[in-house]
């Protein structure tokens, strides 16, 4: 079996990399929790029964994720060490808050406790009180990694039996299971870290009973509902929430059908990913072979049919989800783009735990896409403002600006949890086969376990260009696993020869103390959409890089209303880092405007045309839009002429 | 002042358009009683307070709209008497029960009888007391026209009194207005036949309330949703109902600012051109020029910015509504494309009230296009089928069938309500000028009122070849203002010379018994998009109508795969008549498909191409569109080849 790298034993040296993290764990972290500070929600886990300020069924989670993260952050030394030490007592005021909060039967949640503890599962379709204590449950996980004190495992454990006398196949207890994922992941991790019986229990019990029908094809949605006195069937009543698009639009918790009977992503997107991340490490831990079927047919239905190019997913935004096979819409003014960067940093941890179970080059390709592109962007440079949207197009005139926080606040943290343990997602190591798999290619030295200090080493300035030194030093002779970006597969090299490529991965007969130079071209490349898709459009990428055109850089061309001519890209010379913001590297590529795109009136019978003359257009990566002014007009699908 | 033909004064004798008349009497409204019937919604007006069967806020308004469209056709004789006796008899059965169902203080609602009356006026933002109201208004001022016998003005009055005894400004009353504008059109219909001062007081007030804010930014509906124990501010609450895209979202009922303030067209598309619509009336009826100067803009707004080619409304899907400016996507798998039969419906109705207030050529354009097109294909050449989408654009193997019944049936009745007066849309009179205009290009006669017998008619074969044989013959000498559609306006024809033409009329000095030869040449044409719609793609029309593709009339081209090289475009020559279905003029166009559009990923480096041979493409009016079998391919808009 395969251990994903620890982030302990994973030294990120890539200056690209670091300084994101940098960002994450002395600007994002402590912005996150000043702004649950400053508006009170930090603390509603101290509030009690009738509390004056009205609580949210989902700001204890703000909290844990925020605890996770900082968790993270806190595994490795820095040089700035008085950070960490404020940190640290924020983590440890957090936990001291939730042994506090914890009712004397396990019960934990705030909105319920102020709103009247008798209530309480009621409505776990909507209510968020099982979601909440998933992220408890990753917030456990990270914290008792880190001090090993038992704080949170016990509260955690205790929950956990309270649970357990609620929901199950038992009668008189719920068959029910939450309409937001996220605790059936963070239990298969508690029981990885504890190896107790009660959290995998649950897990299965929660990932197998989802969508199950009874002899009149309702699910625990529909009694749930009669319960509370509502008609599940009322296209005009309270049981059918906003994102519905008709009554019982169970897709949206993807509880349409049992997870094994679907084919197709559908519903909320970033509840679809929380759940088959978890139904993943359901079948690397029974090898439960139906629902690694049904998990192979998702995966190809996303990755073929409903991914953007960033790797952001989620067309649709009154389901906050997926849309149907091929529609990709660029602009969030249509409603047919909401690409929320939730979906996308689950989607890469996702990737992450196919690739526990698998090596697959695919996997590793998706994650990387996402993590430099629909990921990388979503927070700005200044580590403290973000994206909940992450359109690929926005238009002039109409800035989209970062925000600095949101009344659902899921995105910030969950950005700073990726970027505290993005050195898990850089290495897997397989212990009896003595091997190395390298997944990402960033800057690092990983040192692996039970290897008696061997060292593997990656010294690259990727992704601005593509030369690559990677190392093994020390006693234990490794094999090795490398990953070839499907952009590199056709034309890349290895010193070492004799390898072998198998489902995108490089496999190396065992060294020792020695030194590879690999190389992936980076030249820029045109992309083109799935004619179904209905894009006539271009993209440039350069390596993992999406590349988007903004209107910063392109002083006097109308962004709105261009065409690629692309016969002819060309990509400034890398800079060393990324120090600064202007080091990345640039793409340039001739274009045309169209000449007469100013129509006063709907409809006409003039064709509109492109100019004669060509303007050079230049393009930046996508991560780095709107960070440096402009008017807003940005694209990452420029139209293409042709005949 | 100008008035509109009035039914009776009309006879209809194109072969088009009375084979769609026959259709809509004999079998649309038997078949729309029918199936209320049967579902039992018919007698919802008998049921008493704890009545068995689940109420529906709308249902009352279907009985409404059915009666009024048979009162229509009933102005008219028929060879066919004993249908009309059947109907009639139907009509007084629906008067029957609706007097019979009025409570003694006027109030009369079926969903309120049911649930308990004392609940009534609590949510008029969502439940449709007002709205069905309106459309028994309607039915009245129908009903009376057909028979002067007062059994449907009495109750109508009575309740009025009741309506005006809760809302107004005063004291004590509720400052509030109704989530579905409806009434404010019948008010002022019911205040034009009858003089009565009340229905034009209330139509203003809830014209002009609609919007207002207090000191705090807050509209009648937050005050009313915290009357009932509600939050308007909570995402999670019921007072945010399914169509918001967020709290306090009254755009979508055009409440988000007073009229006054309006210069986008926004929110719920059927509910945006009631209120329009009767605002235009008020306009006319009050000269109110503040108002007037909003509907103006709304107007061009309307129509150069949000406007289907189809003359269809309302892209978003969720709020069935209205996108952002140039947002019109064309399919409604994506979500962006609506298109509800009753906008157009709406639709036609505003711009037949703008062409009371000024003769603008734009308004019987527009009023045109959207009868041919949005408007005509909503119900199948059967008579018994219909669309409560149009969207412009349907996949191979996703075939879109029209419905026999709604849930929300509001689309048929509106069909039948408009085919039953279509004979008003077609001229107007000027009494006092001895002028009168000629709207809409339909065989017909027209008995001039006060002109001692003298006829205008119309001898021609359009949609389908472009003659046109104008006669006025009688004692009184007529000036005549004639619509010159804007696709005829380069390249027309008018036998008689002299004539100036003013905003899209050409105006013609004073005629008595004589014929006049006009004609508009229907050669086919392209038509382009404004370039802000991102549509790089051609649409064909000819005379009045949208071509769209289907896949039944071209076997062997992938519709969903093809571009239109559009340079030779030719047509049938037209037949007599629309006898057949067969009949309608064909046209045709060659084109290319995409040779490598089955790509396995979403995603790649081949470009797609257009292959070298042509295809021969044929296209049928839009209006005809899956009525003859096929699998579901069908657009309107194909792609352009272009260099």
């Amino acid at each position: 079996m395969s251990s994903p790298s620890a982030i302990r034993d994973v030294n990120i040296t890539s200056a690209f990399w670091t300084s994101m993290q940098s960002r994450s764990r002395l600007l994002t972290i402590p912005a996150i929790i000043h702004a649950q500070k400053s508006l009170g929600h930090w603390y509603c886990l101290t509030w009690k029964e009738g509390h004056k300020t009205k609580p949210h069924a989902f700001w204890d989670s703000d909290i844990y994720k925020v605890t996770e993260a900082a968790c993270y952050f806190l595994l490795k030394e820095h040089p700035e060490g008085k950070d960490d030490l404020i940190l640290r007592q924020e983590v440890e005021h957090a936990v001291d808050m939730i042994r506090a909060a914890q009712h004397e039967d396990g019960y934990l949640n705030s909105y319920y406790t102020v709103r009247g503890v008798h209530k309480r599962w009621t409505n776990v379709r909507d209510m968020h009180e099982l979601y909440c204590l998933g992220h408890l449950i990753e917030a456990c996980v990270a914290y008792e990694t880190l001090t090993n004190s038992g704080r949170l495992l016990e509260p955690v454990m205790k929950a956990l039996k309270h649970v357990d006398s609620v929901f199950g196949p038992e009668d008189g207890k719920l068959h029910g299971y939450p309409g937001h994922p996220e605790i059936e992941l963070g239990l298969l991790r508690l029981y990885e870290l504890t190896k107790e019986p009660l959290p995998l229990k649950l897990a299965k019990y929660f990932i197998l009973e989802r969508g199950q029908r009874d002899a009149n094809g309702e699910i625990f949605y529909d009694h749930e509902a009669r319960a509370r006195g509502g008609d599940p069937y009322d296209a005009m009543g309270s049981e059918m929430p906003n994102p519905y698009t008709h009554p019982r639009d169970y897709a949206y918790q993807q509880a349409h059908a049992p997870l094994v009977e679907q084919d197709e992503i559908k519903g909320h997107s970033v509840r679809a990913m929380y759940f088959v991340t978890a139904a993943t490490e359901y079948v690397r831990l029974t090898g439960d072979i139906q629902v690694k079927e049904a998990l192979d047919r998702l995966w190809r239905n996303t990755v073929d049919k409903k991914l953007y190019i960033t790797g952001a997913l989620g067309a649709m935004r009154q389901s906050e989800g997926f849309g149907p096979d091929y529609f990709l819409g660029d602009t969030e003014e249509s409603h047919g783009c909401y690409a929320e960067t939730c979906a996308t940093f689950a989607l890469i941890v996702w990737c992450s735990k196919l690739l526990r179970q698998e090596l697959k080059g695919e996997y590793g390709d998706v994650m990387e896409i996402a993590l430099y592109n629909g990921f990388l962007g979503a927070v700005g440079l200044d580590g403290k403002s973000f994206y909940y949207q992450n359109p690929l197009r926005t238009f002039t005139g109409h800035k989209k600006e970062r925000s600095t926080w949101f009344e659902v606040a899921c995105c910030p943290p969950n950005v700073a949890k990726l970027l505290g343990q993005l050195e898990s997602l850089i290495y897997s190591s397989y212990e009896q086969e003595s091997l190395v798999a390298v997944h990402l290619w960033i800057a690092s030295e990983f040192s692996v376990p039970e290897s008696g200090g061997t060292l593997v080493s990656q010294t690259t300035n990727l992704p601005w260009s593509g030369d690559i030194q990677l190392t093994v030093r020390g006693p234990k002779a490794l094999k090795l696993a490398l990953r070839i970006p499907d952009w590199a597969a056709s034309n890349y090299s290895c010193s070492l020869s004799g390898g072998e490529v198998k489902d995108g991965y490089l496999y190396l007969a065992a060294v020792a103390n020695t030194t590879i130079s690999l190389n992936f071209p980076l030249q820029p490349r045109k992309v083109y959409a799935n004619p179904k898709t209905g894009k006539d459009e271009i993209c440039i990428m350069r390596g993992p890089l999406v590349y988007c055109i903004e209107d910063v850089d392109n002083p006097g061309v109308d962004i709105d209303h261009i065409a690629l001519i692309a016969d002819d890209i060309v990509a400034d010379a890398p800079a060393a880092t990324i120090a600064s913001v202007e080091d990345v590297v640039r793409v340039h590529s001739p274009g045309k405007e169209i000449v007469n795109a100013n129509w006063s009136s709907l409809y006409g019978s003039e064709e509109w045309k492109y100019g004669d003359s060509t303007k050079q257009l230049t393009f930046v990566p996508y991560f780095l839009r709107m960070n440096r002014g402009g008017n807003g007009g940005m694209r990452v699908w420029v139209k293409r002429i042709q005949c």
